[in-house]
């Protein structure tokens, strides 16, 4: 077996503990004589699986009893319509547009009500965060959007919005379980699970009870109502039980591991070597500012297109994979979650650093 | 490894050598350096695999140039808004209710436009497919939908509506890829996978490509028109990557077995000796008109709550498993997809006959 480190921004690197639990009871899950990929949903050995999981997570996040946990489909994307059909009341929603992903969930949303974007980083292709402190809130607003971090452009919120009271929903997809949350700040958060949790093809909402409503416009799919899968314990039709069965190894890995305090030490500490680095070299530079830098997603360019080009192929054959910038803005761009090792870190800053002299 | 003969509706058993080839790969996918689960959706390796299944489902069902393959999500109950949401262009479909899954489609369809009910079996407890030779079909209809084999009640078109030219669209989620289907009857057929084609949290929709529009209502969510996926080749947003490659590997096993053909003789060989024997029993009997029997769900009663109980228990003890019928109906169901070996079903008879002798 030879693994790479695998930058990827998602789907993305997973601990190798789970993939080898995965590989080993693949055929055979716990002498149940099938794969969890078989197993009936309805069977009592897979809703102790999701039990597991949608335990272990609340006991990660420290998940408030009033927040249900739902496991849905259709990525991110898929919540851009569900987040106003569901929680558009007044028909009114404020967004704060810092990438393209925030920008997509604006645009849905107008197919539903009215939209006003607070603040917006566009005007600087997304590189910093705006000041958030003193927004203009519509008094109607049913609730204020963002996209916690932005995988693209290597931000993140430091600081969350002052939302005057309304709730805040957040995209928290590239940021979740990276470091702890105050679930109680929001009134939903969503993450597509294959950016710092699991598989691709699950999503995982938690979302405040009061939030949870059936008095929706006739056009709503049943499918797209988190009532209904609040109401079914995510088990309304079939799930995608693997990717399910996946994230619950994770959410273990990581309390064995000491919890999101102890993520948030050594994300920090990962991020911290290479925004050092990236700081101190001639050749790279990181385009971001400097307070609203992502803990999980490290953007850098050369300034040279040729020389950006070369560095991520040759990075490749040294089994540093993955490290393209997203082809919206070019550059590089180094996802380092949860799974990315310090070890993976360190071998790409040493990279880096033989790089720039061979090339000065 | 103690596999057991699994009996599930679905999810439900995958051929084994797949499930084998997957845990080998589960760590180093050939060399890459890592699992399919941590592969970009964007990079050229999946490219390959998502490429490399739709041709091989393209072979294996014969699939004509002017129908897309998607891969999506969000399960049946997901489609049963999309189909209306992007078909119904007159506002009017109509409906034949067969079961749970077909009289949900259609209630779920009113919320889009008129719905006709043109025949339904629920005054016999869906145990018949009704006649469909000379159906009063809405001039106005912009298609007729079917659920072509009920996975709960064990019954299954053997002859398709006369459609009066309207297009025909089908839930073929329990019985995709079981024998050979000839697409050009259908505007559209879609299949959860679970059933007889990979894990949950796929749904493959084959569609014809004058029937993917644009001009939808508004309040269509982009992730639900069926243009956004076949624009993208599937990969609008991140897919379920995982189990795109699973099903994959399927359809490879299914082409190198043989194909479609040599599944329908298979399958009509594994029916065909669990109904002769039901037919012979003194103590089993299968519920279902004869001309109307499922080729992958076959159901079975003793008449006696307490019998059926006993017999679903000591069956399983034996490693025959999964054979409760469905909540709503009861008594006994064995779900004998594809990946149900011929040995599976001949122990099952064995059973029954010795379990019939014991309690004569």
């Amino acid at each position: 077996m030879n693994r790479v480190y695998n930058f990827s921004a998602g789907p993305a690197c997973l601990p190798l503990e789970v993939l080898k639990e995965a590989a080993e009871e693949m055929c055979d899950y716990r002498g149940s004589g099938m794969s969890v990929m078989e197993m009936s949903h309805r069977s009592s050995i897979f809703q102790d699986i999701i039990d597991e999981a949608e335990a272990d997570l609340r006991k990660l996040v420290k998940i408030p009893d009033n927040y249900k946990v739902l496991f849905l489909q259709g990525g991110a994307s898929q919540q851009f319509a569900a987040v106003p059909m569901n929680l558009m009341k007044n028909g009114v929603a404020d967004y704060i547009v810092t990438g393209q992903w925030a920008k997509k969930a604006a645009k849905e949303a107008t197919k539903y009500g009215k939209v006003k974007v607070l603040a917006s980083s566009e005007n600087k292709v997304f590189s910093y965060i705006p000041d958030c402190s003193s927004l203009d809130i519509d008094g109607d607003a049913d609730y204020v959007y963002i996209c916690e971090n932005n995988t693209i452009y290597g931000t993140k919120y430091h600081t969350l919005p002052d939302t005057k009271g309304k709730d805040l929903v957040a995209d928290v997809s590239s940021c979740f379980l990276s470091e702890p949350t105050d679930i109680n700040k929001y009134g939903l958060v969503f993450a597509g699970a294959q950016k710092n949790v699991g598989p691709a093809g699950v999503v995982i909402a938690v979302i405040r009870d009061d939030l949870i409503r059936d008095d929706l416009p006739e056009y709503v799919p049943t499918m797209l109502k988190y009532k209904t899968h609040a109401d079914a314990g995510s088990l309304y039709n079939t799930p995608p039980c693997y990717g399910i069965y996946i994230c619950g190894k994770v959410f273990k890995h990581l309390i064995k591991e000491g919890g999101l305090e102890a993520m948030k030490e050594k994300n920090e500490h990962k991020a911290g070597i290479l925004y050092d680095f990236l700081d101190e070299s001639k050749m790279f530079s990181n385009p971001v500012e400097r307070g609203s830098r992502s803990l999980m997603n490290v953007t850098f360019v050369t300034g040279n297109e040729e020389l950006d080009k070369e560095f991520v192929k040759a990075a490749a054959a040294r089994g540093l994979v993955n490290l393209k910038g997203h082809r919206t803005v070019g550059g590089m761009r180094a996802s380092i979650y949860n799974a990315m090792p310090l070890e993976g870190v360190e071998s790409l800053i040493a990279f880096m650093k033989e790089f720039e002299k061979e090339h000065r």
